[in-house]
């Protein structure tokens, strides 16, 4: 033990929250001139930035004070009632529910694990899963069960078996947490059935689902029925809390997202919150309320859908072009993730440093599965990349993978 | 148990959560028309909206793309530097230290409480202290050795007593939580004598300092250097993390605050931001850099030193004209606050009655201080009234007390 060890005698939380590999792996990847395959991050050319400078523009004095003012730790009240219009449009029954703002769509996560997680407690995780989300729940030292993904979304044999073990053993999980739409890191989307059947088994069991939502409006295959989230299915309400983000429809600088769940839950994952950071930006909300007010978030979630479109496409012609025999992956239907399933007995990590070495950078299987299980897989995001890039960057990935396969 | 608790079956931190009677008492205040001496909110007619919205308008490609992307969890490289250089001509030695940018300086407390306390650790705080504080420390469930505010600043006396007494029990507290500077709720500010006091007693006992410094700048008697932080003493370095925020500075709207401290604690405190909002708003902080940079903070600060010294004498004229005999309060010279001693037997929980059906709202003492303590005492802030309902709010409050008095 050094002496900051000493003076600074750290929680068990945050001893179990070592820097982790990936947020090394991260640093490494953000060298100038790199192919980034690696961050989620949206198209950062294409962000609204003259609609929110027309919206500051416009602002009347009544404006600027609310926007640079504190404001209320649910949120900024024009904003909640445009997104409870949004939820009721998306399906969504509003009776007895609640919205809460909160600082992205990553706080959210982060409240509801505060808000039900004791250290020991279980929480049903899709396998593979988003990183964050994981490192939300081990913060507050949650035990996961993981149930496999299938083409088609979450396992529900698994999931039923795991929950019939659980109810057995009397320590049934405090929640499910799911990502449905082009799941983050594998592109997936679960079927309308699943949803159903994964909420049978919710209420059966009497177990919440919590379902994280951030790239659903971002389809570029079907339409808006074939993506109705989970929380818009009859019985829903009062068992699914549903997290979503501008992050995607507008500017993940902006740190602005939004929970709804029932009115309850929500009370006290704004309790959560007064003692986390008091409330969410007064300044970004108001520019998000006149973003929906005044429509533009259509135009640009319309211009976003056919960018992401044409990434994927590239993505996937040039995988298809280059990637050598016994590497297979998913066909996203929208958002911004590929999942590479790489030849038997190839490393991610491995492949990682050839990769790096010719300046393309992805993310490793293993962060977001169950230890052991993710070294054969590799996440490509193509949300953030040109259409040159994709193809480039696949065409030097190909290569990086057959140097490591010989 | 109702429906909701059997599905959603919340944390042993989140039970010892309810909601707090401030909090109703809070809403109740914020009915049209009220003289809101309640909250602590900066002068919310003078934000720097001029020199924000101009800062937008120069920005070039880079700064908006940087503005509206996702940035590192640590902060934005720029606003980072320029924080450097403030904390260093502040006396700062930053000599082995690093900065992390937080939503808010709430997040940077929160952040210190996850990276450092278990269930049942200790946390010597002064009495009475900021609310938002205790509700951080509260949320995983520390407790709290009171130490009490004399008119020079925390009872050092108490504090040693505190710290053999818990070091005789094996149990040191995690750390010392101090506002040296015109205190929330008290106004008071810690003389530098009893500033290089504490900082040895930290040292001897080898348990650190949580300096809370969000008024510091705003003085309006002496000079800077009777308001240098404890971080700034000879020794400091090891001992003492720092947190500051734009809320007082720019706007608290924009939910931006910086910690500082040791570099090994400060990558532990972005471990844990990591999980909870991922980073900080890049929107707000490209603001808050190009802010500095101009330096435009000189000229807002100066103007609202003199804002803030006309409100305060306003207040203490107020106070000595109308308050009967038996009620005396503290001296501010800087920040937002005078905390006010009713007299003998009179209830701040009746007062609070009496002077919302005048159209008056202020603080009931008891949140800031131990159970049973406080309700002879109130927080009136003077930040955001006008001069005019300074004067006529404080007349009405004392007619209030003259009531509740008889």
């Amino acid at each position: 033990m050094n002496t900051m060890e000493k003076i600074f005698r750290l929680s068990d939380n945050a001893l179990g929250m070592q820097a982790s590999e990936i947020r090394e792996l991260m640093k490494l990847s953000s060298k100038p001139g790199i192919i980034a395959f690696g961050g989620g991050s949206p198209d950062g050319l294409r962000f609204p930035f003259a609609e929110v400078a027309e919206i500051e523009k416009e602002w009347n004095d009544a404006k600027k004070r609310a926007a640079f003012q504190y404001g209320a730790t649910n949120g900024y009240p024009p904003l909640l009632d445009h997104l409870k219009k949004r939820m009721i449009s998306n399906g969504i029954d509003m009776n007895d529910q609640s919205i809460i703002t909160t600082t992205g769509a990553q706080q959210g996560i982060y409240l509801m694990a505060k808000a039900m997680i004791n250290p020991g407690d279980t929480i049903i995780v899709e396998s593979p899963t988003f990183i964050g989300a994981l490192a939300s729940f081990k913060s507050l030292r949650a035990v996961f069960e993981w149930a496999p993904l299938e083409p088609d979304g979450i396992s529900i044999d698994a999931t039923k078996a795991i929950l019939q073990r659980l109810k057995k053993e009397g320590r049934l999980p405090k929640f499910i947490y799911t990502i449905p739409n082009f799941q983050n890191p594998s592109g997936i989307t679960m079927s309308q059935l699943k949803r159903k059947t994964l909420l049978d088994l919710a209420i059966e069991y009497g177990v919440p689902i919590l379902e994280d939502d951030p790239y659903g409006e971002l389809y570029f295959e079907g339409t808006a029925t074939d993506y109705k989230p989970i929380k818009s299915l009859p019985g829903a309400n009062n068992f699914v809390v549903y997290l979503n983000t501008f992050s995607k429809i507008l500017s993940p600088g902006m740190r602005l997202g939004w929970t709804t769940g029932p009115s309850t839950l929500i009370g006290q994952l704004e309790i959560a919150k007064q003692s986390i950071d008091a409330c969410t930006s007064s300044f970004t909300q108001v520019i998000a309320s006149d973003y929906l007010e005044k429509g533009y978030v259509n135009g640009y979630v319309d211009k976003m859908r056919e960018v992401y479109r044409s990434k994927c496409a590239m993505m996937m012609l040039s995988l298809e072009k280059f990637m050598p025999k016994g590497v297979s992956w998913s066909k996203p239907t929208g958002g911004f993730f590929v999942w590479l399933t790489l030849p038997t007995g190839v490393s991610s990590r491995a492949l990682f440093n050839a990769a790096l070495s010719r300046n393309v950078a992805f993310v490793t299987g293993t962060p977001f599965t169950e230890e052991g299980k993710g070294d054969g897989y590799a996440r490509l995001a193509f949300s953030n990349c040109s259409l040159e890039d994709i193809e480039k960057g696949v065409k030097l990935l190909s290569e990086a993978l057959k140097e490591v396969a010989a």
